[in-house]
């Protein structure tokens, strides 16, 4: 029987692409001749050993990332992430810069407070309701680092530029663009992404990290909360999530090899973005709500004319095959999740509907 | 095509029961006619609301749980736990009693000492290398807990009755053997347990907790590490781990419905453990590590007359479909992890391939 599938357009957990689906389907009961399900191999076996190697391996191929690079699978997302990250760099009398670009970059910066660590808001898009991105921000050259959200889910921009920093290592929550597009990995100390949207299913956070970062790293702080604890035992020190892995491999494996790599994906990105901006900037009735030099390539939101319309829009596509278009719930509105996964099919079917719905409520 | 299957007796991750397996499988590119994949599905959706309450009312019913405990999902492992107990319960001026029974109460002791907590080691089994549970400890009255380790899969040892501790509330990593067998939950203030065991795949770490306990999380320490983070949001402060939580919830339901609650595993698991030693106990060739008194129902650890031997049964097995024979690392010799899912086919199947083997090199 085929399974009935719709567009997602879920903010994450969303789409995964249906090749790697099937692949996990196919061989749910039986991994790799092992008599045993993924879910019931050991960490410790050669089985899972080759899912997490050519996971790490994939994701430096990607990301050209150069020997000074570790990368680690951790759980927790990104959320545990904002509390590691002041924990294991921030030092007593050294200070760190963030910058304020919304709901996740506000969560980060609240989790080195409570530590009651030394830093400095170094810009903030909240005078506008975070409809942008800060430009030509001043660091502090004595920052341990420089931390930045490079795209809002909530409120749909993104960095299109990473800023210049004299040199401060960024530090950047990169959960909701990752791999969308290549990035210059010099400028980064760590980078870090929840895979539950560009990358793979929730309960894994990839973490990349310069091994000056891991110098940083006190001894005295607990162990699971340790970068080094992780980078010293291939993020094997106790069991990981092993599905999420294999699956994070897989969307990797996809992107590598059917995609053909990080320029292909992000010139489909591109064109996925142009053809739904492009038609509502032609519209009267949708108006995205980024500033249009901080648009986000993978999280579109917009208003209609009424909230009433809004409701009567996210319920009629989703009878139309169109799921997850409601806005989050902190800012209301529509929002459009194109990760990755979502195919540029999946984009057109989305203007056509939004063309029918306009021409009867326009 | 019929997968073709082993006997799987790792120590985790583990087996899990096959008509588990077979769900998730016949449903993963359309769970629930959604669309999508349980992967894909939003976690603030009907969906997974769905799911993540049915398996706390599963956790609930099967363990009588009366109101005073939350049940939790957490991530980070049984290992992260080790840190987070001492931290949201060990006030200034508290003191915690622990029993160390082999290499994870050790490190659970480990993550309260880094964190300069005050804690008296109230027993050990050390002085016999770990194969016996300690019995008549003199708990300290005021302390705050009482910690356990209610099951030792690498020495192969399990309490087989809880200490009695004057009211102090036990706190016990149970992540090798919670839903095994009933439990009298008024003495516990806290269980946790790692899924990849009896109850899930890696990457979730089931957590009950009673609100007194919940009372004592201070204010301060970052929010993804405090109990009431997870107990005021039905453990959706940030996204779960939605695919472990998924499958622990239909091992629950097949634990409640299939082989229907815990007397009746209890039952199948004493019959299972009976089998196994009590052919070794008749045999010359195996012997159980663990005392007596304190042998463990989940993970049977049993030396052969040599190394050698013990390799070449290991290898044996293995062509015999019988997998995860080999012992921890830390202690070599063997180990049968005869978790829930296990069936008693499995070990009928493991005992006629011992006796042979017996026969073939006694």
């Amino acid at each position: 029987m085929e399974a009935k599938r719709i567009y997602n357009f879920n903010a994450g957990p969303a789409a995964l692409p249906l090749p790697v689906l099937e692949e996990i389907q196919t061989s749910f009961l039986d991994f790799k001749g092992s008599g045993m399900s993924i879910t019931e191999v050991s960490h410790r076996s050669k089985w899972f050993d080759d899912v997490i190697n050519d996971a790490v391996e994939r994701v430096k191929r990607i990301l050209k990332l150069n020997d000074r690079y570790k990368v680690l699978f951790l759980q927790g997302g990104a959320s545990m992430q904002f509390c590691m990250i002041p924990m294991n760099f921030i030092g007593d009398g050294e200070t760190a810069d963030y910058v304020d670009t919304g709901t996740w970059s506000t969560k980060a910066i609240k989790e080195a407070e409570i530590q009651g660590k030394n830093i400095r808001v170094a810009a903030s898009s909240k005078d506008r309701n975070y409809a942008y991105i800060p430009s030509d921000i001043e660091f502090n050259k004595d920052a341990v680092f420089a931390h930045i959200t490079s795209n809002n889910t909530i409120k749909g921009t993104q960095w299109n530029r990473f800023p210049e920093t004299s040199g401060v290592p960024i530090v950047s929550d990169m959960s909701s663009d990752i791999f969308s597009r290549p990035v210059d990995i010099e400028k980064f100390g760590m980078i870090y992404a929840g895979a539950q949207k560009n990358m793979g299913p929730a309960g894994v956070c990839t973490v990349i990290i310069r091994e000056d970062m891991l110098e940083k790293v006190p001894a005295d702080i607990p162990t699971m909360l340790k970068y080094t604890t992780f980078a010293e035992k291939n993020s094997m020190f106790n069991t990981p999530p092993c599905f999420a892995i294999y699956t994070v491999q897989l969307v990797l494996k996809w992107l590598e090899e059917t995609i053909g790599g990080l320029d292909k994906m992000a010139a489909i990105n591109r064109e996925k973005a142009d053809i739904l901006y492009g038609y509502m900037d032609e519209s009267d009735f949708y108006s995205p709500t980024a500033a249009m030099d901080s648009r986000s390539f993978m999280n579109v939101t917009f208003r209609l004319p009424t909230e009433a319309l809004e409701k009567t829009f996210v319920r009629e596509a989703m009878e139309n095959g169109l799921g997850g278009l409601k806005g989050h719930r902190s800012v209301g509105g529509c929002r459009a999740s194109i990760y990755n996964p979502t195919p540029v099919e999946a984009i057109n079917a989305l203007v056509d509907f939004m063309k029918t719905f306009e021409k009867k409520n326009g």
